[in-house]
């Protein structure tokens, strides 16, 4: 009986309809994230490591040992048209577990970009070459390969379960991870969130107040929230 | 189609032989853990309310909004002899989630303990109380009822996954999470783990080195370590 | 005009009612903070330097300059019986402002402890004396005497403020601040507050659910609480 | 007696005279922090949240529970041209409290930008629209409306306290609160230091020593500095 | 030509007099510090790992590398009587790195505790033992023993320099690092120091102040200091 | 006896050869690193103040203690051109030590830029004048002139060892330390290095596998990698 999930690549992950990730891609995470019902996101010390990083793809999960990157080549050769690399770590680091070469490895494969709980490195190559990177750090410690982690097994990444096949999309705002049996329809939910934003937007720009475009002041008043003129 | 797990309470989760949950309970988080291959831990700033706490118990989960204790007294009514409360948050909090109340309503009712991914409150009577609690903060901020979380589903604490059901050891050198399928092939491995140590416990109390005992010297030397006398 | 309030020790600064000090002494700080609605706590990062540290008392406020300890010395002066230092610092700092010389001259007067944003040591020493300090750190880098603060005049602890002449009240669940005006008022809250919880607590240790005590099944049904049995 | 400041509306502030602030609005935060006479600064972890943010103007203040927003919408009818939102909450939180949606709605009424002691998302539109903000975090997190806060009562916003009516200056340096009061006399004392840096930093970029601009020699010597040449 | 200190074990390295080492032992991690005049301190995040722990010793250094502790087992066929371990990591890390049995391994050869830029487990075990640890964190992660390190090479161990034959001094104020040149120095200027420091003691005992016996009231005048009476 | 390197200005410090100084400054952080076998890296929490910053240069050491920058204007004195300064603080502090008026001096002199483990200010005119910082926080604080620190003694900075004269080069993925005596070689490992992967980048451009390139699939299969169907 196994008693863990280290030493393993799954080879045959499924993945969701592509339409449905291309759907997914044209909203925000804070968007998604509302739409999913407020859940979903990783802690915001994940970071983008250049302005202007923004992903979604299907996630091919990484499982990485401190100090060690073996587990990325491991993964490359897993990686297809439209994955990101999802890394999450046995352990707290901020050495520099991917760098230009494993970018330019996994970029000739169609990959989208990666989130990792730990550091990367290269950075301005990456932002040259227009790899996504969201990471806890940048760092340019350098990793051995010497121990075994896994791929395409279910990872914690800043707090976050990804499973392998689930949609990760990334931006300014922070991460989210959409489950794959849901990604159509929490694209659904995330256009109708987006379309009722917009008719809202309107009525804010022309200086009408949440307090009387939510109804909020009843509930307030019932709260006791009390006007003071001193 | 559901989008989240909010708003949940599974009431009939499945729990472990409570015979291979006492044996497991015998042994230090550190032994489980290596019996396992080396997974299985909370990142290490979940730490104990006060010294000498330890408890080994079956997880009941629960999820909590920020700010909001809510849902543990929906996850009072689902403890069982023998079970132990295990809280994740939606986002960071070191508020007082938690405090001697609700540790009296879940002791009467068999609840071993508590692991929290965020702060608890009346630390001197939980210890008069007897009742361990590992967390992320002590605070005495005061919490809100106003928002769903869930229980008994699938939460993420301090970086690692616990299913409710799962056995959960914790004691002063962190937080290790067993799986329940393998709760008993975990102890089995850490019985033989711990029977190992014992022997080469006595051999460096005699002054061997781990250099002989493990047979380290010609794999250093092959990796290139040279001894210099200055 | 002044632009500031550095330079300054107010001498005769107004006291609350020993009295009240004395029966808000009895309360810990959990229950201070619910009496008060919930406010007045300070950070969750200080922490008692030694276990069953407790204080409670009325504060002379410090206001010191990074890695500069002078402004104690001035302050020991305006100690009265019953009174804690309550000292804030211009700028993030762990040095050891304070050690067993400044706690023994302000014992000698007095002074019932020490509430610090900034570090202490000697805290063998300080436990020995039973001098209660709550601090963000215990740090033994020594500080100098060339850059005046103030003494007595309102700083910013840990994200509170206290204004000298306020109670503040410290205990391992955290530091409270209670403004000086409502002293008394607080202090009836509170045992108001507390003979309630003692009714209850009778009840959940007879293994009533707070579910029924509280009566929170018809609001968690509202809010969409859903029971499943897998 | 009120035992805290929660549930409050001051609809009638004092403001300093917009003279005054568009004088002060001139000059950097460290400039203003130093003419100040070093002081007023909250700590530096409170960051523009894109490059080139800069804020001057009034404070309207708001006290924010943790995870909840509701404050903000009453914050938003009390804002008048040349406002600032400035915002603090009971305790520590990095949910995203702000959005595009608030600041489309704030714009309308002339506020000029938010600085909050958690976290903001919509990020790139907040730049794309021009409203600066300076956070402590960047986090997608919704928030909830369910738990009444503050608006104009004092706040601690990053250890720093901020009345309503005061003026905040932030930039890349930092953020600074000046007291009402003295608005006038710090860009005063702000337009002096300028002056005087001005002709200093011609001598500086000739060549000249501070060593010898400061006439630094002497007390360095006094001090105990020795030259040694190796 | 060698690029770095990897891969080293120097076997022959100077140790200062014991009788010196005894002669500092006697003194608080304070005192020694400022008699060196306020160096030598490791930051203040390196804890010990059980009340009461506190060493005095010559340090056999340690370089580790992140999740690897195969240096400790070279290193501990270097410890001779007397000696500390004091180990610095090439990145950062809380793993445990050392537990009981490399603790029974070097007590064994009359090692008397260990300092680390790292994590360690077994800890009840190492109390019991009376093996004192100082220690960034305390965490259950097992290691690896896959890449070279170094032993008694110069390593920086929580931003402080220690040299192979430094004395290292640790107790609850902190760590703080001896250079063996000046042992013997330095335990005659803390006994200077506390020779001192005892006479004062009673005088503030005698309800004296800091302000006359340290003779501050003038300076603190010439610097601009001002009583107010409200 | 001299107990430490406090209040010491070394005048005549040993410099690397300036063509081996350019050689390097060629090459990014993390080759360096990986040329050096993957030591010398300070800590990843030391971060460019500005996008784009880089340096490279021969340290001259600045020791200051907190809140204190008087030993910025000794060190201008000794700065030639070609040189950088590189500050450590006796104790952690995110004041800002440095600001526009020092840039312009040392700049006057040749200086390349400045490595900090604290804070510095006025980062809108370092952009601007093209002098690049790397520290650990950005802070407007303002620092007094009062106690003695060193120039060109050894200092720790953010974990690194520095010693006066070796060479710092820093970029987007961090800072290293190269000592003097290895700068050449540590060039020509560099030069191989970068050699070596630019014929490795082109291989991954053509969608070659690391696993083929590095020959890692035995050494996987030997550790007991498993591939999976599911």
């Amino acid at each position: 009986m196994r008693l863990n999930n280290l030493g393993i690549v799954r080879t045959n992950i499924e993945r969701p309809d592509p339409a449905d990730v291309a759907r997914l891609s044209q909203f925000g995470v804070a968007t998604i994230h509302e739409a999913m019902g407020r859940v979903g996101l990783m802690r915001p010390y994940i970071r983008p490591v250049y302005k202007g990083a923004k992903l979604c793809g299907t996630a091919v999960t990484v499982l990485l040992q401190p100090g060690d990157n073996w587990m990325f080549h491991v993964a490359a050769e897993q990686v297809q048209e439209g994955d990101v690399l999802v890394a999450g770590c046995t352990t707290e680091s901020e050495d520099g577990f991917f760098g230009d070469l494993l970018a330019t490895s996994v970029m000739s494969r169609g990959c989208r970009g990666l989130v990792i709980d730990g550091g990367v490195r290269d950075v301005d190559d990456l932002e040259e070459m227009g790899f996504p990177v969201f990471s806890r750090a940048i760092g340019a410690k350098g990793t051995v390969k010497a121990t075994l982690g896994s791929v395409n097994v279910p990872v914690v990444v800043a707090n976050a379960l990804v499973n392998p096949g689930d949609v990760v999309v990334a931006d300014v705002d922070g991460v989210v991870v959409v489950p794959r049996e849901v990604v159509g329809a929490v694209a659904d939910a995330a256009q109708k969130r987006e379309d009722n934003e917009g008719a809202k937007r309107q009525r804010f720009r022309d200086g009408e107040l949440g307090l009387d475009i939510y109804g909020m002041r009843e509930p307030l008043a019932a709260a006791g929230l009390e006007y003071v003129e001193d």
